[in-house]
């Protein structure tokens, strides 16, 4: 039995299978069919932290596969208060065949994993945020420019940048961080990172300048300068991100046809101008669409992957 | 590609054919027998304020016809706060097959339904109410007494009214609203069904006077006098509305064969008295009963009028 | 038509069906075969107060069986605020086939069961806990010591403590209740199941003893000593009810193959000692598990006892 906790415990040929199946599974979807591999199969959905992309996105698709999902938020279930963790990964994973959680401690979700009985997968934790990347990964590929991309992400050292390290790492293709000075990625996933990067031969260059860091970029991608719990240094870090945003100049810096993806909610006039997220719409929104089938994959990939 | 945002988009055909459809499926349950139209399809249900009645309702009719429906609460997700509006239904509405709102301003549903790729049902704003509407004109057909009917309104110029004066000057039949001074129908909706109310023959009459009202009327019917997000009115909105309870004596004013009609939650000793309420309470919850089955005739016909 | 609010309304010989129905249930789960008893049906669960463990079991076991359970909290519905019970009951039991609650006052179940059209669920109430002693003697049936054990159990007077004296009392077992001064079980209820017990032959002992209470038991069993809503006299329980942990002690003074059940969540160091619960996790967490199979057979019964 398989988890699904960060992208370092899945070699290349493992990550391109389950978005194969992503791909597949769309394909049917558009075809109007349904292949109801998840029948009568139950995913218990935690949420430690709300959002509504997660949980549509999860929901939607465990039903589409004929399964059902269970929405626990945090006002009914408190991961280590009450009862301690161990205690509810084993009730939970006693009545249902699978548990997606998104919580504050990476630890939290390691620890939840060690006593279940059926497959966990990370929905975003403080440190890593996987799904989002098979989804990100996923509209490379139907945009035709995920063989050879350069992909520079301008903003946060946080849960989505540790994520397209361990991606682009374990792939193979050329990764640019931009991060203003006291907002690098950790300096522990970075040097997994550029490990796994000696084996596939991916070039990951990291600095503070994002001008420098978008040239020659095919991909060019963010995420919020604050996120959810971090509402109270919003405004510093409003100041500190100052020449962060992803705006024409930065763009006509990048490759000519250089797309720009973004996991959303996006911050208009912060990480993201009005005028590069509306151009770059439609494939803004097939990224988050893409949540809904590579999560679809990766639930029948693990389903598959039962002892 | 159509959606339900008020009554006025639709012909009085069409109004028909959705309440017939509503009635056929009312007699399948009742035999048994589930047509899964919505097989594989989700409805994701946005509560901005919550509702048993319609949660409930919602959430049955699509599983009845083989769907299922996200429940989205205020907790789970903030229309126009954190991410536009405009964002959030391109994204729900690339995961999802059909979206039902309950918010305050009406003019916020119509922004999503403009983003929307899938059709948007009204499930309640300040300004209409159109769904409960089907119920109350699908329950006066189950009683016998569509055809010729008079329908008085006591009470409060709400969203429940403005849907009235819409389906009245639809359908053509005669209508009799009586409200306070100080709470009467929007100016602008009882002159834009004043103007259907020429083509179809309805006769509409606005007073404030109760006991003329009910004069004739072969269905009473009224609302709280306090809709939720108006807790803070109440005690002046008591003594305003002195002398439009729905009583013994209103009744008495009306057919001797009238019927009564509440959309409920009932405020016994306000806008109904419990003899009332109690005396008529079978049509009243067969009225309740009938969200269930119009609403999955609404979102049967939205599903068929798809391009 | 029958409810499920108390074991005291039900016989031996409907409880052992219940129970067997349950059994055979759990053994289809375990071989893949999911029998659709409630296909298309729906069950609405209204919890008043929340709870991870009857909420995955109940949602869980209705969408094995095919259905669909609405899962209704404190913050979508306010038993007896905003409308009457009566007619939330009405509503409800209109569009749903089968109710599931969990509230504080015993009487606001019977009242809603009052003016159902639908079996109603006690799924917890201050006075009672019917559903998690049918998980618990399907626990024990599947240890085989169901025909002649005896049963302590040490802790609080409360809604455990009752139904477990019902459940001895019907189908004639042994149990000693040990209960702190001042934490007895209710009086009226013990001279009913005394009552019972008459019938049936069952030797029911109350005591403030523990050590006495545990002699010769083949099944020691506990609970938390603050339930929801005691949160303020924690403090005061604590005190109170020192010497009532199960401990290696009073387990050594228990039948040498003794069995300790307790229903969760459990607090490590109050009412149980860790190295008790982790020594019995296994049958710990298939009582937990027994949640789920108990849950489906009562509801499948039910559905099959309609007039």
């Amino acid at each position: 039995m398989r988890h699904f906790l960060t992208l370092k415990d899945y070699t290349k040929e493992e990550i391109l299978e389950i978005i194969n199946l992503s791909l597949e599974i769309k394909k049917d979807l558009q075809a109007g069919i349904y292949k109801e591999e998840l029948k009568h199969k139950t995913l218990a959905m935690i949420f430690e932290k709300s959002s509504t992309r997660t949980r549509v996105s999860f929901e939607t698709g465990v039903f589409q596969l004929g399964g059902h999902a269970l929405f626990l938020s945090n006002r009914d279930i408190h991961l280590g208060r009450g009862e301690p963790v161990k205690d509810t990964a084993r009730v939970i994973s006693r009545m249902c065949d699978m548990v997606m959680i998104r919580t504050y401690e990476h630890s939290m979700i390691e620890e939840f994993a060690r006593y279940s009985k059926v497959p966990v997968i990370n929905g975003l934790t403080d440190s890593y945020h996987p799904v989002q990347l098979l989804a990100d990964y996923m509209t490379m590929i139907e945009y035709g420019i995920a063989e050879n991309d350069v992909v520079a992400y301008i903003g946060d050292g946080n849960n989505m940048t540790h994520s397209w390290l361990f991606l682009a790492a374990k792939l193979g293709f050329e990764l640019h961080i931009a991060t203003p000075k006291g907002y690098e990625v950790e300096a522990e996933v970075l040097q997994e990172a550029l490990a796994f990067a000696k084996e596939s031969g991916a070039v990951i260059k990291v600095s503070n300048d994002p001008k420098e860091a978008v040239l020659g970029a095919t991909i060019v991608t963010t995420d919020t300068w604050a996120s959810m719990g971090q509402e109270d240094e919003k405004e510093q870090r409003i100041k500190d991100f100052t020449g962060f945003m992803v705006d024409d100049l930065k763009m006509s810096l990048a490759d000519k046809d250089a797309k720009f993806l973004h996991c959303l909610p996006a911050y208009r006039g912060q990480e993201v101008s009005e005028e590069i997220l509306e151009s770059h719409a439609e494939i803004v929104f097939s990224e988050a669409e893409n949540r809904l089938h590579a999560q679809k994959g990766l639930m029948v990939w693990l389903d598959r992957h039962r002892d």
